[in-house]
């Protein structure tokens, strides 16, 4: 059998996401095999970096080194519209299209009574403060185009209501360059539901 | 962006096999936001303990936090018979099967000229060592199955040929449970040249 030290070293890789034994085995013989000493070094410098560095952004919930991220200290910034997400990583999907400049929300998940998660377990209250904000026109929610998502759109949208700004969902339908035969059929009857007329 | 932090903990994973920026992002992401401080903690433990302790046995070549290694170690192991393997991986998948009970030998890797990898950069001096021992009857050659392994094995056949004992190779044939339809020619050929009388 391999040697206690390494064995444990599995053991810490199987706990990511989507990695089984055998894909911990060979990170694991990749790293004790093909990595100098100072590569394991600077991972260990870097996981140690992480730990003690990354926190959540005090407005927006963006991952940060600092008290408040990079989005929300950027004052070029329009501070007039919030996208709402679920995760950090919808915050960086959005940022690739680079057509959005306004602000960020990050619920850190969505509602979902089954997992025991509620408004409550979400960075849900920081939203409402924000949304009381003279400067803020519209939150567009962003959250997945699942269950979990539609209730949590349903529910911000529902607690925003009584403030003076415009609350929107982000379109279902048909992604570019799919073909219709290839689709299922929720998509194909939100993408008919949510259909514009051509001018 | 994500913090610097962040940033530097996605390129350490980037560099483990087989890792793209998608999965190493999703690995980092995962280990910010769903690991404890502790298991963040215990991952850089055992990370610092591989780095420290795992070298390859003296005899052998296998991995171990020792001098000499767990099989190479074993008294109830029969001393009359050496597998050679390219990589310890192989070692343990040799173990799996739970029906040899000889010793083994870790090469390091495979003969190949174009990668500039010639019998010194192997753990082989060794072996040639080892083949002098009155008590060896028998050595194995289980290299892989490709021509850096055939190569290998023949190098290997060659060099022991002088001393008073036997050495084979590991069949090439059918894999069990496959259908002749889906296997490639070259195997179907080895499985037929390597064909054994019914008695």
């Amino acid at each position: 059998m391999y040697p206690k030290s390494l064995e444990n070293l599995i053991q810490s890789f199987q706990r990511l996401p989507g990695v089984g034994k055998k894909t911990a085995e060979r990170y694991a013989y990749f790293l004790v095999n093909k990595f100098d000493k100072s590569d394991i070094e600077r991972f260990i410098q870097n996981l140690e970096l992480c730990k003690n560095t990354i926190k959540r952004c005090s407005v927006c919930g963006f991952l940060t080194e600092d008290d408040v991220c990079e989005y929300c200290k950027d004052t070029t910034r329009d501070k007039s519209i919030i996208v709402v997400v679920e995760e950090p990583k919808d915050v960086e999907a959005i940022e690739r299209i680079e057509k959005y400049h306004g602000l960020y929300h990050v619920l850190g998940g969505a509602i979902s009574p089954l997992n025991g998660v509620g408004p409550d377990e979400l960075n849900m209250k920081s939203l409402f403060e924000r949304a009381k904000e003279p400067s803020l026109k519209e939150v567009i929610i962003a959250t997945s185009a699942n269950v979990e998502g539609e209730a949590t759109a349903i529910f911000i949208s529902r607690a925003l209501q009584k403030e003076n700004i415009k609350v929107s969902r982000i379109a279902y339908g048909m992604p570019v360059g799919s073909k219709i035969e290839y689709s299922d059929e929720s998509t194909i009857l939100r993408a008919i539901e949510g259909r514009k007329e051509i001018k």
